[in-house]
Formats: C-alpha cells, structure tokens, sequence
C-alpha cells in the first residue's frame, strides 16, 4: 500500500496515462489502412497522432507511466513508432470490445504496480493544443479526480451546433474545485435544430472522450455498473505482485477477452454513475472525424485552400489537399478533397468525406485488396 | 537522275516520310513537359504517339526513308525512343520557325538523296487508325500526288461541328484519280454556328494537317509561293553531293536558321497554289488536344469513366483518369480530369482542359520550376 497525500497536488509518480489507441479510422483512406489507422497518421504536425499525444504528456506523466491499448495487430508497428516506451506498456486486444474492456483492463495492470495512481484516458487521435494549456487543465483534472474522487471528464465549449458529438449538460459547480461541476446528463449525437439550443443555453459542452479518475474510484463504479466484467478482467488479468509487469498469458487474453462484454465506458460506468464532474477545457479540441475537417489544421491560401503540399491553385476555392509533399495544381475546382497516399488516390466533394468508407468498404474486391 | 517511271504504285524506295515532332504540347501537363511534350507521351497504345507514328508507317515506307523534324533540345530524347532511325534522319531545329520551314529543309535532304521522291508529311502526335486502312489511304495519296503532280491533304469527314479545326472545302473530282477532289478553299476555326453549317453541307473537311507531294514538285510551289525562304533554305543546306547524308553544320543551322521566316505550309503554300488535291480519308483521326479528347481512347466503364488505370468509382461519373497505373478511387465527383505523372497532379474540370496552359504558364513561379 503506497501512503497517500490527498492535501497537495497529485505526485508525478501517481500520475497515469492510457491512451486509447484501437481505433481503425477508416475515413482517412487512402493514407488509413488497417495496419495504419488514423492514429498513426501525422495528420497534424509531423509526427503520428498517436506519438503527438504521447509528447503532449511530457512532463507530466512519466514514460512508464503511459499505457496503450490498441488492437495486437498493431503492437509491433506502436513500439516501433514510441521507442521510448516499454514494450509491455503496449496492451494489444486479440479483438475489439469496445471502451469499458480495454479501460478495465488497463485499470487493473495500474492497479497491480499502484494502488494510488490516478489515471488520464485519451484517446490518441484527437487534435489538441496548445500543450501548456492542456497540460494545466489536466494538472486540475488529476487533483479534482483525486482529491474529490470524483470521474472527471473534459467538456468542450462548443464552436458550432456540431451533430457528430455527444453533449454534456453541466450541472451545479462541484464547488472547492474551481470550474468542475456536476455533470447534468449525457445527450448523445443529437439533431442540427437540438445541437443549435445546446450551443445558445450555453450549459452544454462536447464530450471530449478524455477522463481522469483515481483507479480505485474507476475500479470500484467498475464492481458496481458492471460487474459480471469487473470479475471477467479481474480473472483475466490475474492476480499478480503488486510492482509486477508481467504480462497476461497470450492464451488466457485469447480465451477471455472476446466474450468480454462489448461495451463503453460512457454507457457502463459514467451515464449510470453518480460520481461524475466536468472539467470545460481551456485547450483547443478536435476530433478530425474526417479529411473535411483537417482544413482546419492545414495552411489555407487567400481562397481557402487548405494544404501542407506545393499547391498551384487556379480558380480554385476550398479544397483540401493531401499529398505527402507532391505538387498539386488545381483548376477550376472547389470543395473537393484530393489525397494523394503514393500507392493511390482519392478525389471526392468535402461534403462527401464521411463516404469514404463506401469506398473502404469495396477494397476487397480483386485488385485493391492490397490498399484495404 | 533517277529514272521515273509514273504508270504504276510509287515504287517504295521513292517513298518518303517526314514526320513533325516540334510541338509543346502544354495542355498535357502534368505527363508533358518541355523535355517530354504530348508527342512523346504513350497518350494512345503503349508506345509514345510519335513511335506509334513512325510504326504506323512500317512496310510503306523504309526506315532510312522516315525524316523527323524537331526542335533540337529533344533529339536526344528521341533519337533513344527510336533506336532504328539512322540519328542523321533526326533534324532538330534551333528554334521553331512554323511548318514551312521544317518542311522545305527536311524535302532540301531528301532532294539530296533522291530528287523522284515522293513525300508524306505526318504531325507525330495525331492518333490515327486502323493501321491498314491508313496505309491503304497514305498509298493512294503517293500515287496521286506522283501521277496528278499535286498536292494532295487529307480531308477528315466531320464527325461533329468542331470549332477547333480548320476546315477544306471539297471541290470537283480531280478525275481519273478516284475520290481525290481539288480544293475549293481552306477556312480558318469556324464559329460553332458556321461548323455547323459545314458539317450539314457534306462538302467541308478537316484539316489534317497531313500532306502527300512529289518532293520537286513541293519545291516548285516554295520557289513560286516563298521565294525568299526558298533561297534562304537552299543557302542553309547548301549544294551537297546527291546522296549525301551528311548534315548541314551546326554553325551555319544556329546563323541561318532564326532568320528564316516563320510561316506555315498551309498559309505559306497551299492556300496560295493552285495545285492542291484532298483526299478524303477512310482512317479515323483525332488530334487529341487535350485531356478532355482521351476519354475517346481508353476504355470506358459503365459511368463513363475513361481510364487505363485502376479506377474505383462510387456516385461519379464521365471523369478521365490518367496515372500511370496508380489506383484511383472516385467518390461522388463527375466529369473531371484527375492526372498523376509521379511527381505532380492536376486535378480539373474536363470543360477547362484548354486552361491547363495557364496552369503550364505559372511553372516559372520557385518551387515549380523543376516540373515545366
């Protein structure tokens, strides 16, 4: 048992991070494979999503104090991309199952080497910024989680009327915890004339998917809301010596982890809790659901057209374009999206992005099987 | 003197071919560039357009017999896309002086070699076919222009009211030579009203561009039509042996060359003659004067779009496609050329083809220089 001191704020060795890594982003086709989702793009800056958030933590959550979760497909190519990371910090699923497993069981291998650590959930392909601020709303983030054992999720002031994001209704202010309040309710993806009222009441935030929360404060709403696979994990991650980083056996992940119950974390634990606060962030967030929204990252001319790449563009307006650097003219185009990925190409209207997956979707036919 | 002998076929050591290779080709940028314009671009077939060219004209005319005019910076180039022309049958023009000119230096070399030739001039870069209908065509235009003395052009019958050729007005039959007619006028681009004017009369041709005449005969009407430019020539060439192959000196070609007047066959002489027979012709023809004209070669799918290369088309159609092979997946756009030459793209309306020049006119801007 590690002595706790709740009065300061939380020690950099109580500070834990799991980035969710699972994801297959199959919109960002063709740079996207299934050995090369979304997370391991760089979409913005130079390095991968995946390694942008893990640099995002520097400083604030010790290198082996971060946990990966992915699909084991793509374990090897994670270490290969976050060498500085033990290899047995990369948890690969034999399959996915959703958030509530693949947090459980990170959960449980935090509990195994501490039983104080307090825990950030990211996801690892959103776009955020800038780092200090960030890295302070998440300092706030581990104290609330800690000192109020609450599960604290971050709340996004919302730009837009989004439809593509879940919402949530803030409630009173926690209160001895600067801006967390209580967290009203969660709304999932509502309708354009329902997403305009949130936005004007001013009381509905974007649900982030980021979280902080003390591990035994998680593991506990774990037994409570579900717990047939609070028991599942806890048989399948064993129980190990406390400091131990062994790993679970190949076998037993095999045979365990496909009958997990395929659930997530905001449906098993955080809509049925009543233990939840929100943060409103300070930092800039964006999901980057689609090659439509990269615009937003990307170097724009003085007709919107946003590109990394040497961009000729004649009567040209708001097109986004992909190339990993090759020289693209434009003529008399507008809104389209032009992605260059080497070994193919896609030319598509922006408003068609989310379609991409039609296009995913067909790669199995004889010729394109190599690009799915 | 060769003796002459004009009551059969032209004789096939009589035959010669001098085949235009100066052309820019802008409007194929990307795949063309100063190095490598639209003649030398596998735009049709596998071979390059001039290769096809040159292959379209085997059995009717030898090898040593075929004359290329060029501009100089691509006999290089060229003189390596076709290994089986002598490197002497290759001219290359210091500049670019129009088709008089060219023509009256390359039937100066042939004079030299043989003053009975008789001479088909062919643009490298038109796409004619089938093969055998056009040298049935080419045969029947030797034979009248060496019997009738004339010179003979090929007519195109009109397919559509096209407002990018010139056209022939087809007189009286020449008589005694088939379907040969004499020329009644050429007309410059028509508006569309006037094409369609045209089309409806039966009695108007394209304009080919391609020639079949007696080389003393060609020679007659330049020292009648353009005096000047025929001395100027002659001095350039000078007076060498009969049958020499050797070339005019570098030194003299970069003196005289330049100051020679830029004018072309069609204003320079055969608007001006009176000796001037068309043949319509049995082969099809297409300048292909852009993008937008190769959705006639290449193989369609059932949206209409035109592609050699891997093509993954959702919601789109009539694009034209154009990447060496790459795989394209459309979603959703139609009518519009997607090009990819390996180290640029261009992506355009297929109705702005034309403008791909302005594209080509800003290739002098830093960064793009490399790709002109």
């Amino acid at each position: 048992m590690h002595r706790r001191s709740r009065s300061g704020p939380v020690a950099k060795e109580r500070r834990f991070a799991v980035i969710m890594a699972g994801g297959v982003g199959s919109r960002f086709w063709p740079w996207s494979r299934r050995k090369r989702p979304k997370q391991l793009l760089a979409l913005a800056g130079r390095r991968s999503m995946l390694a942008e958030t893990v640099a995002r933590l520097r400083g604030m959550v010790a290198p082996r104090n971060i946990l990966i979760v992915t699909n084991r497909s793509l374990v090897g190519e994670i270490a290969r991309e976050l060498p500085a990371l033990p290899r047995a910090s990369i948890l690969g699923e034999p399959t996915g199952r959703n958030t509530a497993p693949c947090i459980g069981w990170a959960t449980l291998e935090i509990l195994h080497r501490r039983d104080d650590a307090v825990i950030a959930v990211l996801p690892a392909d959103h776009v955020i910024g800038p780092r200090e601020r960030f890295q302070s709303d998440l300092l706030t983030g581990f104290d609330v989680a800690d000192r109020a054992g609450q599960l604290v999720t971050f709340g996004i002031r919302p730009t837009e009327p989004a439809t593509g994001y879940g919402y949530i209704r803030a409630g009173a202010l926690l209160g001895g915890h600067g801006e967390a309040r209580r967290v009203g309710g969660f709304v999932e993806k509502p309708t354009l004339a329902v997403a305009k009222r949130y936005v004007d009441s001013g009381s509905y935030f974007w649900n982030s998917g980021m979280f902080v929360w003390r591990a035994d404060v998680l593991w506990k709403e774990f037994g409570e809301h579900l717990p047939a696979l609070a028991r599942a994990l806890k048989s399948m991650a064993g129980s190990r010596t406390p400091g131990s980083r062994g790993r679970v056996p190949r076998e037993r992940l095999d045979r365990a982890y496909p009958r997990l119950e395929s659930i997530s974390i905001d449906y098993g634990v955080l809509e049925r809790s009543r233990n939840v606060a929100m943060l409103p962030a300070n930092f800039s967030w964006s999901d980057i659901g689609s090659w439509d929204a990269t615009a937003a990252l990307w170097p724009v001319d003085a007709d919107g057209n946003a590109s990394r790449d040497p961009l000729l563009a004649v009567d040209s307006r708001g097109n986004v374009v992909a190339t990993h650097g090759k020289p693209v003219a434009l003529l008399g185009v507008s809104d389209l999206v032009v992605v260059d990925a080497g070994d193919a190409l896609l030319v598509c209207p922006r408003a068609r992005c989310q379609d991409v997956r039609r296009i995913v979707s067909r790669l199995g036919e004889p010729g394109w099987r190599q690009l799915s």
